[in-house]
């Protein structure tokens, strides 16, 4: 689940052997034994590479914080379509839905 | 302007001393030679460093289009406080306020 998130937002910055590797193991659910099968590399290798590369996303997360960020963003993003989706929208709500759309736009 | 945006966004990817002589160079406005002058480096070693720090920030935002996506955002965010700043907002507004939200949250 993290590691889905954190690939969103940084699986570029891995190479291209380790972005087929993380897809085959956290998103199709091969084993680490299936991905070995179907590559150059032994069991071990592969796992190393997955270990590599999670950590790579990791080092990438301390430096950039863009997985913390969209989260704290996501629930003012929740507050902004529940004001949003009512008939009517009252003054409170109103202020309250500009006061986070100016704080996101910071 | 474009590498201060850069900066912002991928600066915690670059070295300290990257930071620091990009810093005084793009937003304090020293000149190379100014820079050199309170450093162990050369002038063209200060010029040097922030080119290929500047090329680092560039690959960054390649890979990761944060940037792209922060301006493309923006605008999105402009219109959202634009209808929220009426004391009166109309059903049509409020739709097309809502499907800003959940285009954003995507």
């Amino acid at each position: 689940m993290r590691v889905n998130l954190l690939y969103d937002f940084y699986g570029n910055l891995l190479t291209a052997k380790q972005r087929e590797c993380l897809e085959l193991y956290y998103q199709d659910d091969l084993s680490l034994a299936e991905i070995a099968d179907n590559s150059e590399i032994s069991r071990q290798g592969v796992h190393d590479l997955i270990k590599r590369a999670v950590k790579s996303l990791e080092k990438a997360e301390q430096k950039l914080g863009l997985v913390a960020r969209f989260m704290a963003q996501e629930k003012y993003f929740q507050r902004l379509k529940e004001i949003l989706s009512q008939r009517e929208i009252t003054e409170e709500d109103r202020r309250e839905a500009l006061a986070i759309v100016e704080k996101l736009l910071e």
